[in-house]
């Protein structure tokens, strides 16, 4: 059986039960689906759209595999035939959405399927699941970017992202929203996303010496020598550093920098800056980790701690203080009728949209406006054909996508760059016609 | 190159940077590693040992394929031999561990590793990713299944679990803390995991009528009739069930449930109950959904709320108020030396550890006792061998883990079992042994 993220099954079971009724009862009307975020996290003034790429990915290669099959015909719970008939189910509809790295707020569609229901239905967990996790990655991260002020961020947090995927996708969100790279060596080999790392503290605890381990770390890599602080005594070790350097550098060998994962890490910087200043190693950089988050980084570059680069680990790659978003799938038109659900604080706007976004005279983003999709706008309309009849169009690459991110975030309002609430509320207006054909919808519906 | 969950390279860089390093300097000593939670998320009063099955299949497993090795020498950071002496790299150790299912507290040992270091030293990224994501998940789930009082509990939260692999052993973590099942197709498959779902309001979004659509979907599932009722408006809904009821009836079909997912679950389960009751639909079930946790399903059952099953989805699949561990995987022993580190705050106990569990006449934990492995305890000692010279012993089955959690809550001091703190300290005595060990160490560490 496939990986869970090459699998037809990794879905809810109420999509396939859908997909039966809809078979069986001859429903394959064109169904338009938007994916969108009802209410923004407390703690976010704006989202960053990601996970497009591995979306259209999952779309185009959506199939049933035959031992998926046979377990949907010998689970008992479908009719004779639907197993056949899914065998045969391809996506070949259209899909608009918002190219990755593009700011966006609530109520305004990110992605877009027209396609007949059935497939259109079937694509809903698996594009939430894929969207919804970078999109909250990726927005976390450019917080982090924001706190940083230029300094050098790094994702290390694999080890407590919520499983394999999880991991390598935080990786790229991280970097698509402006981080300098990862530790994570499959998003290196799989990405070309630049790869960071050093020693752990199991390392130097393996030595007698503190001293012998950095030695021999630097011998086995004389071109990335980075040496961990703060196994016993942050200070002292940083002394021990300089005491070695003449030795290394006597071999060629320089030590690039230091790492500090505990502790002040402020004051530490400051001493460790002093010691290796005073003992001549003016370039080595320090590098900071340890429990950090966009408020700590901003803390610490505000203080002007005197800290090159951060390390940023679960708080970035869980979104610790965020950790899911209110993003839905909803049916928003169907067989040429604009639809509506009116669930109580769930309502949505029907039918096929747009977004546009306005900037004023400094490029700043000033307002959206959210139409039907063929009704007229002014700005850029955020939303652009990705898929037709089930083919990927030509994608902008991660560099793009991150060159676009980083554009975003400098034409944020200044009062959206700020890391905690209360924001002003950024202008997204309803447009007229949304909001006439929502009381159309209510005046057919039941 | 594999999908990520497979990869060799789903590591962090220092890993390799360390092998490397071992390698070189030929050392090849004996390591220990323990893993363990530093301190509980303020949220918890006790964790859930979860993830081991996949864990040992990882490391079973753990190999560099050749892509992964070619892209290794490709990236020019190591040295020339190395990735030879990677792709003959296999784990020849010991492992003992917490069988899942366990209740465990902060500082105390879940999973030892006995291995030649490099290869110990090795497992640290994703042994952490793999155990660190199910224990998070299976907590939360616990608290879940205290708050229901005997209701069922469904996982609804692949949507927005963080990624593919997190989806599928969320809904596993789940199962194995109590709950009766997950709408995750997949988890059914692979694991054996019951699996439920209806249908969503686009389905019925999609019909002109509500009752068409309850009416078409009772027809295609007449064994699985739940029907969901709060598209449009929850008790007209209801009203629609019963009307319907009797034609369904006729063809024997039975309307099994209902479903409510948003509004105030409490108010509308009980007038949607006394529309059924009084509609002869006393035999189908109600069953809730939209934004649960264990709060919200604690106020419904001390109400008297009539929900006879909550779907809960986001919140447990990504343990929203508590979505990581402070979970670390630390050198205890290196070369029949204890090691220890003592960055701040970060400081760790040596050596190679046992946990003992104490009970009171009544069966409920007491108390629990780390001492090094071969020193005496008293109770039930929690960490068993699980592997031996690489190879797996045999291990329970998920029902036998499950079974095993459900003992478990029911031995947890009562007031361990209330979901908000403040909880008493539970007793987790540091042996003398190891803290006499943790003396030595700091005497003889520089």
């Amino acid at each position: 059986m496939k990986p869970a993220c090459e699998s037809a099954l990794l879905t809810d079971l109420y999509q396939l039960t859908m997909l039966q009724a809809y078979w069986q009862h001859g429903m394959d009307g064109e169904a338009v689906f938007e994916l969108f975020v009802r209410k923004l996290p407390e703690s976010r003034a704006f989202l960053v759209a990601a996970g497009l790429e591995q979306a259209l990915d999952f779309v185009e290669g959506a199939r049933f595999a035959d031992d998926e099959l046979a377990w949907i015909e010998r689970s008992g719970r479908f009719a004779p035939g639907f197993a056949q008939w899914l065998s045969e189910l391809r996506f070949t509809g259209d899909i608009w959405a918002m190219p990755e790295g593009t700011v966006f707020f609530a109520d305004e569609p990110v992605l877009r399927v027209v396609a007949p229901i059935a497939q259109a239905q079937w694509l809903e967990t698996r594009l939430l699941n894929l969207i919804h996790f970078q999109t909250a990655i990726a927005s976390k991260a450019a917080r982090c970017v924001l706190a940083a002020q230029g300094r050098t961020l790094i994702d290390f947090g694999l080890r407590r992202a919520h499983g394999a995927e999880a991991g390598l996708l935080a990786a790229r969100a991280a970097y698509l929203a402006g981080f300098a790279g990862t530790a994570t060596v499959l998003a290196g080999a799989r990405f070309g996303i630049p790869v960071f790392g050093t020693m752990a503290h199991s390392f130097v605890q393996a030595h007698d010496s503190e001293a012998e381990a950095f030695a021999r770390f630097a011998e086995s890599f004389p071109q990335h020598t980075v040496l961990l602080l703060d196994t016993y005594d942050t200070v002292a070790a940083a002394r021990r550093v300089v005491e070695l350097a003449p030795r290394l550098a006597a071999r060629g060998i320089e030590v690039k920098g230091v790492r500090l994962d505990s502790g002040d890490l402020d004051a530490l910087a400051r001493a460790v800056r002093r010691v290796l200043d005073a003992g001549g190693l003016r370039r080595a950089t320090i590098f900071a980790s340890g429990n950090l988050d966009e408020h700590r980084v901003a803390a610490l570059a505000a203080s002007g701690a005197p800290i090159d680069s951060f390390g940023i680990g679960t708080s970035l790659t869980t979104s610790s203080d965020a950790p899911y978003l209110d993003a839905v799938y909803k049916l928003q038109e169907y067989a040429a009728m604009a639809r509506r659900k009116r669930s109580a604080g769930k309502s949505t706007w029907p039918g096929r949209k747009q977004v546009w976004r306005a900037r004023d005279a400094s490029g700043r983003f000033c307002g959206d406006l959210v139409t039907l999709h063929d009704e007229p706008g002014e700005g850029e309309p955020l939303l652009v054909p990705v898929m037709r009849g089930g083919r990927r169009l030509p994608q902008p690459a991660l560099a793009d996508a991150r060159a676009r991110c980083r554009e975003q975030l400098e034409a944020l309002p200044p009062a959206l760059r700020i890391l905690t609430p209360p924001w002003p509320a950024y202008p997204v207006t309803i447009g007229a016609g949304v909001r006439r054909l929502a009381g159309e919808v209510d005046a057919r519906t039941p």
